[in-house]
């Protein structure tokens, strides 16, 4: 974990978590030290939804080491954890995996059992990371130049991260010459998270507006686009944040391949295509205007989908810790998930 | 001029400019009554290459009553305007054809003849615009719904406009249901000034963030795209605000109309093709932030064209004043600008 950015930092039995809201200007630790501070850190302070699933498991084990191992201590903590994001499905999975697991042991061996399954998680989401990457590093030309939206980095993952991991580890081997990220309105995850990633790890970077993409793309200065995904579904339409879809249509008048870099727990079999991928709306405030500041008119309706899809067609290859699928992808998914 | 804004309000021999860099939060006009004040508007206040235009005329009228109207101070009048904005053509050559026409008057003809040239000027600005936007209804669907990107309402030309033009008078006509219009990072003139212009004339309208839009476009909440434009190659290659490019390649994904919507005097037969358009790079620190907040770390390299250009295969029509020109583009302009 040399390269990039370290969102979670164990030491001993102490974990800090990275205040993702404090960045690009400060970097700024704080300690779990109950329930209540990793219920704050979820709601306010961590983002990107594999980590979040590991903040849960830490917090489970927290919760039995400062507040008791008893079952209803951990039924509450466990309440007090989902709630803080409901909407987080890794995050709830994961609260759940944790509970169970502890209240099928005695109650003296939950603490230290919660912790170790944490720590395990931790390793795992790492190791898978890096297999993801590995095999993304397959698909790169010399000196590649990418573009890359929104952040897929350790500050989503808590490893190494997923698209923009197949640049850092790129990066110290050599095979990557400029890395290329969007500022990734609303939210400017791009300009506030993945630029400070690409800096910690020594990429070159440049950051550009969602507008300018188009005609990056298809000026010569870039030779791949790589993407993360949130949900994949099972013909390889892909939904993931919004702006993605742009990208591949742009990477698509290029001639330039267009991969998704997501590990195999994003694919959803039960979505058949794109359209049965459900959509998440925000809140209208968020376009207009950023932190304290607004720019457009009170009282404006704003259309504010957190994800689009990009159809199938579009994308070069999906790229996962277990190997890469080409098109056509319900055969080629299904096949990485079979071992195949 | 009852419809939308109006960033020119001339009353008696009183010419007041709104100042667009109050807008939305404020609708504030101050008076043009000496070239200083309208020099320091056309670097800070005023925006719009055709507007900037109208603002040299009046300028030069204004340096004429206030100033004097010798050879000198007229001559030394037009540097300083032109000096306020060195790139703007359409200010140039407003400035300089007062100053010639002033020059081969009489000097107590000179103040009432740039007067009455700054005056006919707006008048011709206000036809030419409403001549395009006739035109431009005539390729609505029933009740559209459109989209549209950056600034080109009255705020741009100081007439009412070209693209959004078509928008507000084919709201008055009962023609459109709707228009979503983008942000357009990085300077915003979509959620800042065109949302505005807008709501004043009554439009029902939606703000997107530009990465909103491609999936906007397919998704079957739009009709049309409508975009102006700043400069159109020979062929139809059009080079216009950043972002309209990659606004063209979800249109014709979605297969719906993708119309520019712009004066004739944009088109440019000295340029064969888009290739041949020179762009504008803009400032860095436009990137990364807005106003006086920045969210993208210090040192952050940025790629900030002002422009990009959309080749014309994906261009449906362009509307100009004098007609609407069809692809094959090279013949069909030529026709136009004929008066064929």
């Amino acid at each position: 974990m040399a390269r990039g950015a370290m969102p979670l930092r164990i030491t001993g039995e102490r974990v800090e978590a990275l205040d993702q809201t404090a960045l690009p200007a400060a970097v700024r630790y704080f300690e779990f030290d109950s329930v209540e501070t990793v219920a704050e850190a979820i709601a306010m302070r961590v983002r990107g939804a594999p980590l979040l699933g590991l903040v849960g498991a830490f917090g489970m084990a927290i919760a039995a080491r400062t507040a008791g191992p008893d079952a209803a201590t951990l039924h509450s903590a466990a309440a007090r954890l989902r709630a803080a994001r409901p909407t987080a499905v890794d995050l709830g999975r994961a609260v759940d995996q944790s509970l169970q697991a502890a209240l099928a042991l005695p109650e003296h061996e939950r603490a230290d059992a919660l912790w170790l399954r944490a720590c395990d998680y931790l390793a795992c989401r790492r190791a898978e990371d890096l297999a993801l990457a590995r095999r993304g590093l397959e698909l790169l030309p010399r000196a590649a130049r990418v573009l890359t939206h929104c952040n897929t980095g350790p500050l989503a993952t808590g490893g190494i991260g997923t698209a923009l991991a197949i640049v850092t580890l790129g990066h110290e081997r050599g095979l990557i010459a400029h890395c290329f990220t969007t500022e990734t309105r609303p939210l400017l995850q791009g300009a506030r998270l993945t630029t400070w990633e690409l800096q910690t790890a020594g990429v070159p970077t440049t950051l550009l507006p969602d507008t300018a993409a188009a005609g990056l793309v298809t000026s010569g200065q870039v030779d791949i686009v790589i993407v993360g995904a949130d949900r994949i579904a099972a013909n390889g339409d892909t939904a993931n944040k919004i702006g993605t879809f742009g990208l591949a249509l742009a990477a698509v008048r290029a001639r330039l391949p267009f991969v998704i870099a997501a590990p195999t727990s994003t694919i959803d079999f039960a979505c058949p295509d794109g359209a049965a991928i459900p959509i998440e709306f925000r809140p209208a405030d968020e376009v207009g205007g950023y932190g304290g500041q607004r720019w457009a008119p009170d009282g404006i309706a704003a259309y504010n989908p957190a994800f689009d899809v990009t159809p199938a067609d579009l994308v070069t290859a999906i790229v996962t810790e277990r190997g890469t699928a080409r098109p056509p992808y319900g055969a080629s998914l299904q096949r990485l998930l079979e071992g195949g």
